[in-house]
């Protein structure tokens, strides 16, 4: 074997595993914390600067990266910017309008951008409502007050909903708790994404059929009874006009993914869509032949809507609820597509003062009549794509989209519903992502479940169902992970000094009388128990073996703890009957490379005395040696063939 | 260097990482809800017989234990078990009076017992009330209702909460849900007791001071109050009397404490408390001195009490509630209790198993008119101590408890109250393990954070407040350890191929241009986001060092993947997004070790072919042998000093 077999049987000296000095207790909880909460560490820089005043520069362009960057701002910039800006503005205005009409009358792409373009650090966002977030506002809302019966106080709920979201968002980004975000893995997702845009592709339905009545629940059961119940009330014109702009939308589209350079055509589209269907209705007067129109939309800019947050609202639980799920949705989009896009730029961005920058955008935004905004995804890339280089792109498109709404909302008189209807399935149906689930199910079949269980109750059941499926599986996964850890048998890869796994490597072969043992999790409550009676299972089941093939008897059990992160008192009891029950049956138990934490408080609840220091190694290696010097001095009849054969082949 | 390198450079052939062949998704699934499940493996014995009769029989001994042993069963055995079996009457007699005055007149000590001798698999454990959980059953249903006022109502709701604990514990059986039980980790098992010991000694203030009225809350803020607002009501002759018996058991349990060969002291203690008492009692009559006393007691054996299962009252929320929460608490303290004293004899339980013979026996016994009952550690060590050899014991004990209570019952007619709560709280008072906190705190402060919650939880709100507290902070633990888990730069020990963590062994070598990263747990959607923030800072801290120290710049980022256990696609994807990164700062990306599980998920997702099978490494060595021969021939400037001496000393 090799060297660390040569020094032991020299020296009889293997290398020492160390026990880290200990540290005060404050410190210790104190450098967790940090580690904790401020993983980023995002005060390095602050630290470095000597001067009180240069101190202060650097934390106001921490919380306003505009301070930052617009000293450096360069006309060049600004080209690129304007034409990014007004890109985006084609594609907001008839988005706006449709969410216009379908939420009640509130545009969102003025106040946001401004807020965003202040204090957000990435350079791509595009800020505008995220299609499902806002939409789920209205479903969600629209159970508990009917918009066209009670639109004032749908407004209130609506904007007090925004209110909270945008509290609960800077709440988290100012508590360092952005990591909960983290918690919506991204098989949650894609399977929440793809059941709400099914709920809100169901929704349009109503829109394209134009029917009048419909229901205020979102599952598909009631959907469909709604839908099929009324099958007098189909409006034929309607459908066939929504489905032609349909097939018109999912084209381009189709085209403009296959060449990227072809991305203009998709954004042009829907204010195309809405061009044309306003000048067919124009001149065919298909508005009095069953096709609804817009009719006359409010202009103006966003007033004031302090006095509008309905505090006092016996809805206000299901305000703040809204305002906490689709906050958190909203969120965990802006903030993935923001890192996203930083990283193909190679920027960083922080995660927890996104948050605040999205928090505060949306608390302006609740008091000047707007809807939730976030980065959509959908927006963002269109603004890469269009080569913007600044957050300068949102302020140019929110003037766009202001000039617009100002001033040209009466050329939006005859647009027909039933095309707002079908850009906003055509935006939906791009959001049900079947081939991430596909690859979801090849590679991961678990992160599959959760993407189904999340997929099922949006459509099924409702947001909230879905959610908490998701988020539970997902929990569920991790704390099995942790409660039934992969135990295994290590083996000696051969010619080597490695031990492996034997389940992964079928060639490694087993060190006569000596059993290795490792644990693939940190040892807690949650598994002790297990681990001790899996533990005791593998010694019997290997000495059942042993003696069945009427070799060598079993003499060490060495435990391999590298994958060991961290042990709590449960595990050292754990550890100390495992003692116990090898001392019963004659064996010795080993252990090899304990980490860090652990050896700290093995040592601390005198376990390293009671195991005697001298059984615990750094490597495997180095026990196996040892385990076999042991029984080659101490016990030469189990001196076997394989071993003097195979394993010191190569000394 | 060591044979590794020396392959390395001759062959350039090091060892391969192997990809377990893929398995077939449902025999996957199979394989891990059995592992899951029946980690023990429960039928091993059973699939091995041939004849289908013998496996009938293996399997009812396999549910009804008695079967298996009764035919071995010698007189030799009896007679210990007969001593054993008076021994743990004498300390059920009082026990079982203190109960059956303070919960209003049902003795449990005579159907459990002879349910478990069938049924479960310990040999050692004494069944009876577990103090704590029917201590409280009675606070928590006191609220509701007063034993006093409505003592029908009351014993109703006790035996229909006891029923549900029975349905709870042995459906947690059958379901193989036992590791649930686990989550109750040492620590709360430590805070919760001694709370709830705390808050049943309080209760028994009332008893020892003579109060008649006292509050139904059991949080110390409202007992202190209760007390103390009625200092006039407080009766001295009560209180010294009961102050003496407390000081007389507690001094007996010191010594016998001390000398174990003197349990029978302690054993006997309160049987004599009692007979003293009731003595006093009655040559001084202090009955009518304001001492309260027994009175009659009704006599007789346990009625059915089917008819008494109240599922049709408007309590019955309370009363489920009170079953899950104290059948749990019964089940983790039987199934410790038997595990450990399993642990001392050298046989082995089955926590299942363990789990529906106490939910059997606790249904039956909610028909017979018993209150909960599970396996009292304090009954069971005098069971161990006093020789017991089978569960024959419990049945010995029930039949002397049967012909006491039948007979003897006149005799406690005198029997003073408040020697009854001094028994109590002398037993209350030793479960209060404070030297079990300071062993949590000296060990592992987390784990003294979960005690002191329960504890504290217990105390100052109530016994749900406890469980929570202490059972959330127990999973904040465990989904922290996920969520920011441990990175860590590795070093060469000097003069050997070893590499660890260069925290743990400060005289650990960097290796010259390679950075070698190790993570300390699986990745996960939960903290893929942090790691790839977390890798990149170490890159750049790693980049300024190696800048500011003028060397060698960053060639190669080695990861070991040793202790990652397992992975998902959001981890996946964090790979792929620190392959970008590296590739961008133009650093080679190279694993070491990859797992099974990890291995399996990089090929089917194409990672391998992204990073290149050629850059995946058994070992760190070989990945940083592979890395120095790329430096050496292809960029001779970067061959440093170190290099040249310390590493290739022992070649």
């Amino acid at each position: 074997m090799g060297t660390a077999f040569d020094d032991t049987s020299r020296s009889r000296q293997p290398h020492r595993v160390a026990i880290p000095p200990a540290k005060p207790f404050l410190q210790t909880l104190k450098s967790n914390l940090k580690e904790t909460l401020f993983p980023d560490d995002p005060f390095r820089e602050l630290k470095k600067q000597p001067s009180a005043s240069r101190k202060l520069l650097l934390g106001l362009q921490y919380f306003i990266p505009i301070l930052e960057w617009a000293p450096r701002y360069t006309f060049a910039f600004f080209r690129a910017d304007l034409v990014a800006g007004i890109t985006i503005a084609s594609l907001a205005v008839p988005q706006g309008i449709s969410l216009l009409v379908w939420m009640g009358g509130v545009d969102s792409s003025f106040v946001p951008p401004l807020v965003y373009a202040m204090l957000g650090s990435s350079r791509d966002v595009a800020v505008g409502t995220v299609a499902v977030a806002s939409l789920l506002i209205s479903t969600m809302l629209g159970k508990e007050v009917s918009p066209v019966e009670n639109p004032k106080l749908y407004f209130q709920l609506a904007v007090t909903a925004t209110f909270f979201a945008g509290v609960f968002e800077a709440s988290l980004g100012f508590l360092r708790l952005g990591f909960i975000v983290d918690f919506l893995s991204h098989a949650t997702i894609v399977g929440f994404m793809s059941g709400a845009a099914t709920v809100v592709c169901l929704q349009q339905l109503k829109g394209i059929l134009g029917l009048v009545h419909f229901t205020h629940e979102t599952d598909i059961v009631s959907v469909m009874r709604s839908i099929f119940t009324q099958t007098h009330q189909w409006r034929w014109e309607s459908g066939i006009l929504g489905c032609c702009f349909l097939f018109f939308l999912l084209t381009t589209r189709y085209f403009s993914k296959r060449k990227s350079y072809f991305f203009w055509i998709n954004a042009m589209a829907p204010l195309t869509s809405v061009v044309l269907g306003s000048v067919l209705v124009y001149f065919t007067h298909a508005e009095k032949h069953g096709v609804q129109v817009i009719g006359n939309l409010k202009k103006g800019l966003n007033p004031l809507s302090i006095t509008d947050l309905a505090f006092g609202s016996p809805h206000l639980m299901v305000a703040i609820k809204t305002g906490i799920i689709t906050g958190i949705i909203a969120l965990a989009e802006g903030v993935a597509v923001g890192r996203s896009f930083a990283q193909y730029k190679n920027y960083h961005i922080d995660g927890n003062k996104e948050m605040i920058a999205f928090g505060t955008m949306n608390i302006v935004g609740s008091l000047t009549s707007c809807y939730l905004t976030s980065g959509p995804f959908s927006r963002t890339a269109v603004n890469y794509n269009a080569g913007c280089k600044t957050a300068v792109s949102n302020i140019v498109m929110a003037v766009a989209v202001m000039f617009t709404l100002l001033f040209l909302t009466p050329l939006f008189h005859y647009t027909p519903l039933v095309v707002l209807s079908s850009i906003i399935m055509a935006a939906m149906l791009g959001l049900i992502d079947y081939e991430a689930a596909f690859h979801l199910w090849k590679v991961d079949k678990y992160d599959f479940a959760v993407c189904l269980g999340a997929y099922v109750g949006v459509v099924f059941g409702s947001v909230e169902t879905g959610l908490v499926i998701a988020v539970a599986i997902s929990l569920v996964r991790m704390l099995l992970f942790l409660a039934r850890p992969k135990t295994g048998l290590l083996g000696n890869i051969p010619n080597s000094m490695i031990y492996r796994s034997m389940d992964q490597y079928p060639n490694a072969e087993s060190v006569p009388g000596v059993m290795i043992l490792q644990i693939d999790a940190p040892v807690y409550f949650a598994n002790a128990n297990y681990l001790r009676e899996r533990i005791s299972r593998w010694i019997d089941e290997e000495e059942d073996k042993l003696k069945s093939r009427g070799g060598s008897s079993l003499q060490f059990v060495i435990l391999d703890m590298t994958s060991i992160g961290n042990i709590d008192t449960s595990g050292i009891s754990m550890l100390e009957e495992v003692k116990k029950n090898t001392d019963r049956k004659e064996l010795k138990l080993v252990l090899a490379n304990p980490r860090s934490e652990v050896i700290k408080k093995l040592d601390k609840s005198q376990f390293i005395k009671t195991i005697g220091q001298e059984w615990i190694y750094l490597t495997v290696a180095e026990a196996v040696a040892a385990c076999n010097y042991m029984l080659h001095t101490c016990n030469p009849k189990h001196v076997t063939t394989a071993e003097a054969n195979g394993q010191d082949s190569n000394v």
